[in-house]
């Protein structure tokens, strides 16, 4: 080509299937006991987005088979929106392609989770990823499809018309697997996802035989979360000079107004008179410099209001304690929160419960719970963010030692979650997180510590409520299943009040 | 679009350079002080890889500014190779495009690291990456170019012939960066570069001034490593298709033998024996079950040599132990190699030295120094499979303890590092890199152990050595500036010979 290219290898470009085709280990499928666990958390976290999107309570059903040694098959269905057909083969077999790219909270967020476990399944079982979905008012279709790694596309081997009973979307996809190695993962996993998302149901049935349905410990469905302007804090040029381009000509004044989150007239007549810029010049005739000084304004300017919170969703004081309590019977629990708050212009809320007798070890450190857009996060604790505050509170103090087992369960919602890795597991240490999530965590203390220095007796308590509580369940699943009737009532309500436990907030 | 898609946001695709924009903490660009970091390592790790190429001893100089609060400019200048000139343009302002892609070991292996630090550089000071470079028997040209992120395309604002002293390539960026807290590790950064690459020469200047200027502590520039064929064991079903798509009509037989390394005729007979595959069969008329059926055989026959260490460069026995006594002058150390063997298909082996007496705190676990292809790994330790390794053994069983500081260090060479994230700080936690590490360190223990029983007197030696060598190597920079010569020869070989440190190997 050029006299010097013989002393390089060949340039070229690579697409991102074939990048993280190359490293899967960086999105969660580095062997067979994490490609289960991964495949099912990413259809899992589509499959209850899709049922809110529908305002529908989620009702998702995990079934995994082991067809011969170290071949899985993993299947998820849901009751969602169904995926429009047009975007199906994009949605499954082309990496970086989804609707998840908006400044509001979603579990899924990359468009790289689902098609990883389908290029994971295609390379060690040849076979294809099989959706059969249901958008409403329409007869279903079945796709079959596999990805052109090379060329990051879809490659579709059928596309048929399929009956389904309603609405919803079923995917299936065969890989290799060690299922033995992520059974409890996938359990655990399954169950946390109630704790976060409290309103959802989880079945999961393994090689036929159900082992798990649990949830709806909280009837109400989130409210749904909104895109939300940016933040002036997250205007970076790139930003800066995106939203010009979509203005066009309008004065900066009313630029800012229209294009910003908490920029309102006054606040940008303000900024505009502290930068000494006239407010009528229009926008993009704004010089180089101009755009850059005024970036670097919007990102350190202090005189701006909280960020929305509508593009967050939380779970909330009511479901969180109701959710843990519903799955750990502790003896007492405690809620705080944090937020709205931003990164970098991104909205962000840390909220927690702290609970006490739970089924954890006793130590001086209590068990942590990791949550992120309502998703567990099973992997890599060592380096994220919550653990490192967790470890940076003198817990002792605040009462927690080797008598009494305590969980924190802490939960970041964020229009975006920092991951450290393609494979959303860990959270970056970033300094208003580490701010907040540790505020949270002291408030937590001091509310343990109130509680832990109280009775003895409540923990004789907790230990009768516990058995109670499991008795009572057992008691609704027989009833349940007398009745013939498919929802097992909860009895978490019933058992509560029964023995009062106390909150402390 | 169709019926159901009002239901959902829009669906679209976005470039790998937007992704990495939306997410610049996965590469390593979370906040100021890492992205200096990231921005210097990336820029390091080319110009070795470039001298290398060229087979040139490497002489690097990193200059940072801090031009106001806040924006620094680093210019990382090396006499390697020079980039063709019709390439520069990609390979700075590109996203996942390079000359990285071959199964050889190499510092960079992404086509990632360099245009993060240019995006970075970019949204955050609105400053294109300057690059000079020459290739030989030309004129240089340097290049002025930003990034099109939505589109993933470099912008080029300018492409002017320059004259440069000789071949190489120097590379500026501003950005936002937190030089104060950079310092150090950039510092260690390097430091630890002329351990791992004890041929390369290391130059620091921060603010105009020379902060460091160490290393070529080993003269000999290691052997070109080349490019090897795949290994059977990481012949997946892509992988598969692909060399069958490049081989056309062979016979099963020919096509084994000529596109897989350790496959003589021989082999592959025994082989499509065992396989019970009629080794004629043209290799293009093979159904999906067949090829499906030669991948799995293929990726677990054990009848195989070892992999092909010609794509490996490890810094080896000699090399190793010089750089770490030259940079720490330990007391007494000990060298360890495992391997060539493989993970998935990837040759790798693992080396590492054990050094008694350095400057590290004493304590019942030594401390770790992490190295991935000669790159020094300087964050999230934590769940690093290195140190997870180092934690598994029972270090007080080899004399281990609170008397003498013990340092561990660790390089991993492969053609391909399962690092966890592109941002290149850890590794993951794979079976057969958790095997051979950890028998290394028991056999590093063992030969500590000898060490450590033996005799006090070498305490207070390695104390003396120690000061030796620090006047000796103050007498050598005083000679080289009395007799105006730019290298300050090595002292380390000959404060070695003076007091014949016990090697135990």
């Amino acid at each position: 080509m050029n006299q010097g290219s013989s002393l390089h290898g060949e340039f070229s470009s690579i697409s991102p299937a074939e990048f993280f085709y190359r490293n899967r280990q960086m999105a969660g499928f580095g062997n067979p006991s994490q490609a289960v666990y991964s495949t099912v958390r990413e259809l899992v976290e589509n499959s209850i987005d899709a049922c809110e999107e529908a305002r529908r309570q989620p009702d998702v059903r995990v079934s995994i088979d082991e067809e011969r040694s170290g071949i899985v098959r993993i299947m998820v269905s849901d009751n969602g929106t169904g995926v429009p057909y047009g975007e199906v083969p994009n949605a499954f077999a082309r990496v970086l392609y989804g609707d998840k790219f908006t400044a509001r909270q979603r579990r899924g967020t990359f468009g790289l989770g689902v098609t990883m476990a389908v290029l994971y399944g295609q390379i060690t079982t040849d076979s294809p990823v099989i959706v059969l979905t249901q958008t409403s008012h329409t007869t279903g279709r079945s796709y079959q499809l596999l990805i052109d790694i090379k060329n990051n596309q879809p490659v579709i081997l059928s596309d048929e018309s399929h009956e389904r009973e309603g609405p919803g979307t079923e995917v299936t996809i065969r890989l290799k697997g060690d299922l033995n190695r992520s059974r409890n993962r996938v359990y655990d996993y399954l169950q946390l996802t109630t704790v976060a998302s409290p309103h959802a149901n989880m079945e999961l049935v393994i090689n036929g035989s159900s082992v798990m349905r649990m949830g709806r410990w909280h009837q109400m469905l989130p409210a749904p979360t909104l895109a939300s302007k940016p933040h002036p804090h997250g205007a970076d040029l790139e930003l800066l000079r995106r939203l010009v381009a979509d203005t066009g000509e309008r004065s900066l004044h009313d630029f800012l107004v229209e294009s910003f989150q908490r920029m309102g007239t006054r606040t940008a007549t303000r900024f505009l008179k502290f930068l000494s810029i006239n407010p009528r010049q229009v926008v993009n005739t704004l010089s180089r410099g101009d755009l850059s000084r005024l970036s670097s304004a919007l990102r350190s300017y202090d005189g701006l209001g909280r960020p929305d919170g509508k593009c967050l969703s939380p779970i909330g004081k009511d479901a969180f304690l109701t959710s843990v309590e519903s799955v750990f019977a502790p003896s007492a629990l405690t809620y705080g929160s944090r937020g709205p708050t931003e990164w970098s212009g991104n909205a962000f809320i840390v909220e927690g419960v702290a609970a006490i007798g739970t089924g954890a070890r006793a130590a001086d450190v209590p068990t942590l719970y990791r949550f992120a857009n309502r998703v567990p996060l099973l992997y890599d604790s060592g380096e994220d963010v919550l653990t490192r505050m967790l470890k940076k509170v003198n817990w002792v103090k605040y009462g927690v030692g080797s008598t009494t087992p305590v969980s924190i369960f802490l939960h970041l919602c964020s229009t975006r979650i920092p991951f450290k890795a393609a494979g959303k597991q860990s959270i970056a240490s970033l300094p208003e997180i580490e701010h907040e999530a540790l505020s949270l965590l002291r408030e937590l203390g001091r509310n343990l510590k109130k509680t832990l220095k109280g009775d003895e007796r409540s923990v004789r308590d907790a230990q009768k409520k516990r058995e109670f509580d499991k008795a009572m369940k057992q008691v609704a699943q027989f009833s349940a299943e007398l009745a013939e009737c498919d929802a097992i009532p909860s009895t978490a309500e019933l058992v509560h009040r029964l023995f009062e436990v106390g909150y402390h907030v």
